[in-house]
Order: C-alpha cells, then sequence, then structure tokens
C-alpha cells in the first residue's frame, strides 16, 4: 500500500464517496465468512463500516482478511460501494454503503479481549477496570470521554469569554488544619517535613484575588483521603472559580449562565433561567435535603400543628417533646399489601426513624394503625394538608426535627424512583442558599465552619456570631440538579474584623489563626478586595450529562472504593531506598495476636 | 453609594467616556497633594487611571481621598473630564483624562507593603516570593499570567479544531522504574503502600491509543523529585500530545502549526515554516549542542584533518589518540587584551576542556602561542574553514570529541552573548532528529533508555540493536528555539518484536520486563496502534513568549531551588498522628557527629 494511514474515517463514510477509493484504519470489530466472501467490520473513533473481501477481486486481501480475528489493527484501501437494497442496514450509520477491499495490511495482531468490545457489556467492572484500555474502546466509554472534552472546551471559552483568567495553583502545597484528611508527599530535600495535595485551590484563589487577579479559574485536580463512597473518588476535578468587585447577585446569575451554556453545547438542553432558589431552611423543612431532587414534589408537609394534641399519643408526645411529626403522600398507593407497607416501615427503621406510621385514603374508607386515634377533624385537617385523594397513602414519621427531615427526604427519593415519578430526561436546576454558617461538634466542644473559615456570613447575623453562633447564616450558595449537588460557592470575608469575629467563633485566638493560617491572614491586610466564588463538581457534572449513573464511568482512569487503580496496581509498595531517601520508613503492622 | 461595584475598568477609559458619570474600583498606586486638591492614581487588572479630589466638589470625598495609603481598595464614583493640555500624560494610557470624585468608599484598608507594586521594583526574589500576592499584584506579572492565560486557550483551541481530546490522566499512579526520583503518597487503606506522582502521563496516553482515542492532549501538571536548577521546578506543565495513525511528517508538521498559532495569536509573531531540521549528530557538530540557539553563527568547524600532522604536538597527538581538534571564530575581536584571553581560557578550563589555543588574525600578522608552531599551509587552511578575516580570533579545543563539543559549544554561547551577536527579538525555531535510542552507564554496566524504554528505533537501525545498541538512532526529535528545548517526543514502538529486542538491549528479559511494565506489555497484546507523541515544556514556553529569563517569574506560585515555597511555607512538618494512619514514621536525622 503506498500509505497505509487513512484518507476517511470510517464511521464518516456514506452514499456521498460511492466509487472513491479510500484508506481506513481501526481495529475489527467482527469477521465472518459468508459464500466466499469475507465480511469485517472495521471500527474507529469514529463509528464502524463494513469491508468486504472477494477473492475475485484481491485474492491476496481476501487470504489475509480471512486471516485476521477480533481487535487486530488494520490498514485497508478500497472502493465505496453502494450496498444491494437487501443488505442495506438501517441501524448502522454507515449501513448504506460498505468498502470493497482491495488491500490490506496487518498494522498489529491481538490476543482475544477478556470481554467484548461493545456498548452491552456484561462484565464485571472490576475486569473493566483491569483492562481499562480495552473498556475505553467500547462506543459507549469513548462518548462519554468525549463528552467530557466537549464540556471542559466549552466551560473554558465562557470563561475566558467572560474576563477569567486560567492560573495554575500548585499541587504540592502545604497541608491545612481544617477539612478532610490530606495526601501528603514527603520531602527528600527537608528531612521530616511534607506537602500536602490540594483538597482544593480554596487559598491560592483567594490570594490570586488579593493580588488583583479580580476573575481566575482553572480546571483542577483535588484530591481528598476520605473513606470513599459510590459517588467519591480520591482524585477528582473542579471547575474551580473566583471573582472580585462582583455583586454576589450578578456573580450567581453568570455561573447560571456558564451551566446552561454547559448543557446547551454538549447536549443541547435548554436551561431554563433563572433557577429556582430555595433556602437551606426551605430545602430541608420541604424535600428533607440540602440537594433536593426538584423533578416530582412529594413534598414534606409539617403536620405537628393538627396532631399535637392527638389522641395518637406518639404524635402528640413527640410535639410536645419539641419533635415535629411530618408526612409524604404517596399518590395512589393506598392499595400497598401488608408486605409492602412493612417493607417501606422497615426501610424507615434503617434510616433511623422509630417506625413509619401510615394512613391510607381507601374507596372503603381510612386505614392504618393511626386510623382509629384520629379526630375526624384531624383527619381533614391532614387530608387538605396532604392534598390526600381517595387512593393515597400517607406516610408519617414522628422524631426530632433532623430526622423527620432525613427519613423522609430519603424515603421521598426512594418513592419517586419506586413510583416512577422522576421524570429522567428532566433537568431541574436549583441554587440552595443560606446554609448555616458552623455547625457544633459535642465531641470536641466546638463549632466548625462548614464551608471554610473564610466564608462571609449574611451582614445581619454577623452580630449573632458572639452570641449565638448556630445560628449564623453564610453567604454560601449551592448549585443543585437532580438531587446532586454540582457546585458550592461563598462570598467570601475580606473585612479583619469579622474574620476576627469567625476565628473567635471557631474557638481560635487570632493568634491560634495566625499560626495555622497565618500568609493568608498577611495577605488579607495588604488589601483584599471584596470577592466570592464557587467549585463545581466536574465528575459529577459529565455524569449527569452522559446519562450515567456511576462516576467512575466518567473517568478515564478512576479508582476503586478503597483507592486502587486495577490497571496499574497503584498504590503498590516501593524500594527500601526510595523511602532512605525521603527519610521516612514504613511502621510495622499491628499483629492481630494478642501476648498471652 | 448606590453601588459600589464597577461601571467600567480603570485602563479602559479614554476621551469617549468624557462627560460620563462612572464607578471604578482598584488599588491606590499613589496619593499626592497639589494646591488643596487630593490626586489618587487607582489601579485595576486593566490599567491606571487619574482621580482627583476637589473639596468644592465633594468635601466628604475629598476628606475620605485625604485618608487613604497606598493598596487601600476604593469604590470611586465621578466623573470623567478631559486634563487641561498642560496636564496630559502621554506616558499614561488613560493620560488625557482624569476622574473628577464624587464619592468615594474604602473598601479595604492596607498596611503598607514590604515593596513597590511597580514593574521595576529593587527588591530581593526571596521577598517576592513570600509576598507572592503582593509580587504578582505588579502589572509585568499581571501580563505574564494573563499571556500564559491566552497560550493554554490558543493550544486548546487548535488541538480540539483538530480533533485531539483532552483527556486528564491519574495524579496518584504507579511509581516507575526507569527516569528521575518520583514523589511518593503514602496510601492509608493499604499499609506500606505508595502512590507516585506522575513524571508525566507517558504510560496513560499510550494507553489511550490502545484504548482507540487516536488524537489525545492534556495541560498537565508533572512532577520530578530532581535537584532543580535554575530552568527547573519540581512541578511543572506538560502541553502532553499524541496521535495513531499519522505519518511522523504529518504529525511533526501539525506541531509545528501549533506552535506558529500559539506565537502568532499570543505576541503576533509571524513564525515560518517547515522548520529547519538538524540531526542530533549534526547539532553537536555545529553548535556542540542538541539544542543550539540558532539567532547566531559561530559553527564549530572540525579542523583535525587539517592540523592532524601540526607542529602543534598538542593538536596532533589529540588527533592520533582519537579526540577532535576544533574551533569557533570570534568574529573582530583579534585586539582582546592577553586578559581577556586569560579569561576565556579560564572559562575554557571550567567547562572542561585542557586549555584554550588562540590564533589572532591581527592587521599586523598571526598572533597566539600555536602561531609559530603551525605550517603557512595549516595556516591558510584554517583560516578558509574558518572563514578568517583581518580582526578575527580563532579558539581552538583539542580533547575527546564529546569535551571538544561541550565546551565550545557552552563558550560560543558565552560569546555569542558577550559580544552582542544574539538578536533578542528574534525567535530561531528547529527540529533536531535521530538522537541516540541509548546510553550506555559505565557504573551500572548496561544500556539506558535516552527518552523512555517505547521509543522506536530507526527502521534501518533496528537490527543494530542486538549487535551495536549504542549506535542504534530513535525515531525521536525535541523542538528547540533560541537555546532551550522546549518539546521532546518520538514514535513509539508498537511492535511486540521491536519491544523485545529494545527489552534485551536494556537488558532485561521478557520476564523482568513484564514485572516492571507489566499492564503496559499486557495493553500492547491487545492491537496497539502505530502512534507517537510530543511534550511540550509550557512554562519554558511562557517564558520565551513573555520574554523573562527566569521560569518563576512565569509560574503563579514557583517553588525555589530547594523546593521550598517561600509564602505558604511547604514543605512543613506535621501531626503524628497524620503520619500513624499513614503507617509510617520520620526517621532521625543522621547525627554528624562521630562517636570516639
Amino acid at each position: 500500500m503506498k500509505s497505509v494511514y487513512r484518507t476517511h474515517h470510517c464511521g464518516q463514510l456514506d452514499k456521498s464517496h460511492v466509487g472513491q477509493e479510500v484508506v481506513i484504519n481501526g481495529w475489527v470489530q467482527k469477521r465472518r465468512d459468508l459464500g466466499g466472501l469475507i465480511f469485517l467490520d472495521l471500527r474507529d473513533r469514529s463509528g464502524v463500516v463494513q469491508v468486504v473481501f472477494n477473492p475475485e477481486i484481491s485474492e491476496e486481501a481476501a487470504r489475509l482478511a480471512d486471516k485476521v480475528r477480533s481487535q487486530y489493527v488494520l490498514a485497508i484501501r478500497g472502493e465505496v460501494i453502494e450496498r444491494s437494497p437487501d443488505t442495506i442496514n438501517p441501524k448502522m450509520k454507515t449501513g448504506e454503503i460498505e468498502v470493497q477491499g482491495k488491500e490490506l495490511e496487518v498494522l498489529n495482531e491481538s490476543k482475544t479481549p477478556p470481554f467484548m468490545i461493545e456498548d452491552d457489556v456484561d462484565v464485571d467492572e472490576t475486569v473493566r477496570l483491569k483492562y481499562r484500555y480495552l473498556d475505553l474502546r467500547r462506543p459507549v466509554m469513548q462518548r462519554t470521554l468525549q463528552l467530557r472534552h466537549q464540556a471542559m472546551q466549552v466551560a473554558r471559552r465562557f470563561l475566558d469569554r467572560n474576563g477569567f483568567v486560567e492560573v495554575e495553583t500548585p499541587m504540592l502545597t502545604k497541608s491545612t488544619p481544617e477539612g478532610a484528611r490530606d495526601y501528603l508527599v514527603p520531602s527528600r530535600v527537608h528531612h521530616g517535613e511534607f506537602y500536602a495535595l490540594p483538597q482544593s485551590p480554596q487559598i491560592f484563589k483567594q490570594l490570586l484575588m488579593v493580588s488583583g487577579m479580580e476573575r481566575y479559574f482553572q480546571i483542577v485536580r483535588c484530591f481528598r483521603d476520605e473513606d470513599l463512597r459510590a459517588d467519591r473518588q480520591p482524585e477528582f476535578t473542579q471547575i474551580d472559580i473566583e471573582a472580585s468587585f462582583l455583586e454576589p447577585e450578578q456573580f450567581l446569575s453568570m455561573m447560571e449562565e456558564l451551566v446552561a451554556e454547559l448543557f446547551q453545547e454538549t447536549i443541547g438542553l435548554d436551561v431554563p433561567r433563572p433557577f429556582q432558589r430555595l433556602t437551606y431552611q426551605e430545602a430541608m423543612e420541604r424535600y428533607g435535603s440540602d440537594k433536593p431532587d426538584l423533578r416530582f414534589g412529594m413534598e414534606l408537609v409539617d403536620l405537628s400543628e393538627i396532631v399535637k394534641e392527638s389522641g395518637f399519643k406518639v404524635f402528640a408526645s413527640t410535639v410536645s417533646g419539641g419533635g415535629k411529626v411530618k408526612a409524604i403522600n404517596a399518590k395512589g398507593s393506598a392499595g400497598w399489601s401488608r408486605k409492602e407497607v412493612d417493607q417501606w416501615g422497615q426501610t424507615a427503621q434503617e434510616l433511623g426513624a422509630k417506625g413509619l406510621a401510615w394512613l391510607a385514603f381507601k374507596e372503603e374508607g381510612l386505614k392504618g394503625p393511626v386510623a382509629k386515634f384520629l379526630s375526624e377533624d384531624e383527619v381533614a385537617q391532614i387530608g387538605r394538608a396532604m392534598d390526600a385523594q381517595t387512593g393515597d397513602m400517607i406516610l408519617f414519621v414522628a422524631d426530632k426535627p433532623q430526622t423527620v427531615n432525613d427519613v423522609l427526604g430519603e424515603l421521598r427519593l426512594r418513592l419517586g424512583k419506586s413510583l416512577n415519578l422522576i421524570d429522567e430526561k428532566a433537568f431541574r436546576f436549583a441554587w440552595i442558599t443560606e446554609f448555616p454558617l458552623l455547625t457544633y461538634d459535642e465531641e470536641d466542644g466546638r463549632y466548625y465552619a462548614n464551608h471554610h473559615p473564610f466564608t462571609m456570613p449574611m451582614e445581619e447575623d454577623i452580630p449573632l456570631l458572639e452570641t449565638d453562633p448556630g445560628k449564623v447564616r453564610a453567604q454560601a450558595y449551592d448549585m443543585v440538579l437532580n438531587g446532586y449537588e454540582i457546585g458550592g460557592g461563598s462570598q467570601r470575608i475580606h473585612r479583619r474584623e469579622v474574620q476576627e469575629a469567625m476565628f473567635k467563633a471557631l474557638g481560635f485566638t487570632m493568634e491560634e489563626a495566625r499560626e495555622q493560617f497565618g500568609f493568608m491572614m498577611d495577605a488579607f491586610e495588604y488589601g483584599a478586595p471584596p470577592h466570592g466564588g464557587i467549585a463545581f463538581g466536574f465528575d459529577r457534572i459529565v455524569m449527569l450529562l452522559a446519562g450515567r449513573n456511576n462516576l467512575r464511568d466518567c473517568i478515564a482512569f478512576p479508582k476503586t472504593a478503597s483507592a486502587s487503580c486495577l490497571m496499574t496496581e497503584a498504590p503498590s509498595p516501593v524500594d527500601e531506598k526510595q523511602l532512605d531517601e525521603l527519610h521516612i520508613q514504613v511502621k510495622e503492622k499491628p499483629s492481630h495476636k494478642k501476648e498471652i
């Protein structure tokens, strides 16, 4: 062959190419023999095309084609021909044509892969992760990575156009005292000292504001050494943004624009703006969650006032003891079997409730253990509050306010799924605002910052920092989408007296604060501008864009729940010599046998 | 003030705004008092504008303005007015106008900064690094970071347009056996095991080719725990690129286009293409360097043939002993004083030469210690070979070939600078090709790969892998610019038999190779396509674009030569508890006192 490299991509060929001679490259997807002809499906990044080898046209090529196997890498020269009407494959993008093979060169051979290279492959995820390079050959994975690429480019173009400057911040930095566990990196040059990998570029982006950068962004890797859940990775990617001299309202609407453009340009979704807003308080009350899935209703309704003197003692005593009674309406579920009712009750208990009371509005009248304890008036009021119709099932939880919200919030999500109330094609964005600034830790006997210690309190709450820190609301906002938090940010403290009050509430003297946040505190004394920012969880956004439900499917080389890479087998033991140079040694594993 | 945030940027205001009311934000650059008026220069990211406060217009604003100090953060409302002709400042972009201040709000105060916030600041770099947030306020630093941002966007747009997909590869990965020292990250979950920070995404980008990604790029942080030179950082940024199914020639010309677009779109430089090409051998012979500065001539000339039987014994014996005699022509330098000649001779010795012979072509005849030993014919031949005119100074080094090239290569650079031969505005790009594949390490008694063990040999040299590995040339290429290597890449081995021969030459059995490169070797058995790639040193490219000569000036938060960050004081000691969780402990510092 004169040149073995492609003139066209496989997936690009159609009737407009008929009669042209082309060279294509790619991997053998399928080979079959049919009446003396050899058919190969050749796949490249763009798609698949069928190539037919006829010994009467080229004996040599047909002979070679007969020997190739799945995943061989080929170069093929041939002519694009129309398929006969009966062989047209409408399911294939290139199904109206095929390539008549004239020359074939095997660029590389392949062993038989451990699983089929196709979208609906039935194989354990651990095998896919071990052979990630083959897993990524599957079209669905290629599409996801391309989508991720596109989303990155769109975000950058938007931010660039809006005057944000991309600045790279250090990966080898200083361990931060508050927050999640750091990944540490021992220093060879400085005996006994360590770098930390950044949990976020928070401090650096704020310093860039002090430095007058005014608008900063970065699509940046961050690290948290936490026990992993399904939707966490030890390293993850953030779209990190910070801006000075901008009204928070202007900033939020710019961020809405960014996200809208991201969804528009990648999956063609038209995102209505402005986004719905809910205060943290409201989100918790109505959805039992600070990242509510707004694709369906079934809101939590507070019935405490109605049942506070109810004959159902559990309700009455809960309310009088400072607790709440709230309920959700599982519409049309009055007909649940005893078993179904019990199962949901058990779920509620697993989630932390003492029990799940229920009231079914049946044709034949009210059913449920609480029915007989409720007065007619109470039932009527509950019916109105819950918008209950015949056929509906009301589920109650009575407990401490937080438990009630947590349990009903989670039940709501599971019921929404189970009752098919969720439009999987819908995207419901919202801002959650006015988060509590601080949370009291009983064990440590002190307050901790919910976001970080540089988050600005709401102006009207600043005096509460001294008198009732738990009540202080933050100028903090999360962007939520379909039950996920996709971004979180805040206005930052730029004035010294507010920062001092904040540290005092956290139980630090200014001396201690200076020790921990030294250079940051220094920096803020040289003219910090008013500023704020946000960080978007990029992996999660890609997951939602791609309509996937596993974060690992949206990352090229992800880690497992034990933070391992099954392909490279990282982490792994290293040479003693390497550790010597770093002035560290591994401790002996604690023995689980006890001496007698 | 109704809104304290800007309607205009400071640097944007000009005569077209005269008569408009504006709000501006920024930092006080300068304050001065003049005949009862207060003048403030206000600076933001875009530039500086003068604001004048007249107590007769606003007493309150003038009173406040009188109190502000350098680096205070202000919001100012005022009217843009024309300056009177005698006060126009032609050096200032906004020098035809000023803002008549009507309201002023101090958004934040500032302590007196430790150095002046201006371009030509005379302060030790360590102070600038400690107060980096102030250093980055200086316009020259802002311009450099903006240039860096622009360069990133241009590179990404070019690569996106050309079908390259941006894929993020892991930062927590596996320690690689060959190459520079890794930064290690202890694992908390896996006792005694470590991640390594990537020296480059080399393995991952090749696996992405196996996975059919076809064209990949990433602007990515890489890490090397090496002793730092002025132009090295422990973490640095690469534009990392890999492509499959592409003729190396096509790839190189695409990379030329990328770089040309980068220089065109950022600094408006028109880069001629194709780039000059030099083989490694040729570059070493003619410039004594594999990254020659081609902005000036003064090439190294091999005179061995001419002087091999010279009466100057050092020359003759060097040649007969297998060495070389080469020279450069310091044009117009025949008039050097004895002291100058001695200084250059001493430099040559410091660089490793035994001495520096010289021959001055003076009006009054030949001068120099070797003159009397050379025959008339030898002088004539040397004169022709060196293109020597009256007034020229020829400098000779006679030694082992490598020493000759190293010493004269470095002398050439220093003389080029000292004689003002270098056009500082010029950019001379070239490709250096055909690098040696392997280098023999006397100490270890084995060959090492010069690039990495997956670099493809030149086809015609493959048989030499068995017979004479040191002679094998690689399909490797560096892009050089003005004496810097700005990129390096190669075609990769994708065929098993070549990879086996390579490992054999490196002294590995396939078993050992599999142990070290296990998953990589596996991956290559499932249909690796022909592929190759390159990595550009982005920090260095920015440095050259910005016309700077210190890499640290082109990185927002750089580290010192001892890999410290003077601002955050990273690395630093950490809590014993953190180390416990990571199952490591710091070794005791070796005592330098010896027991008697």
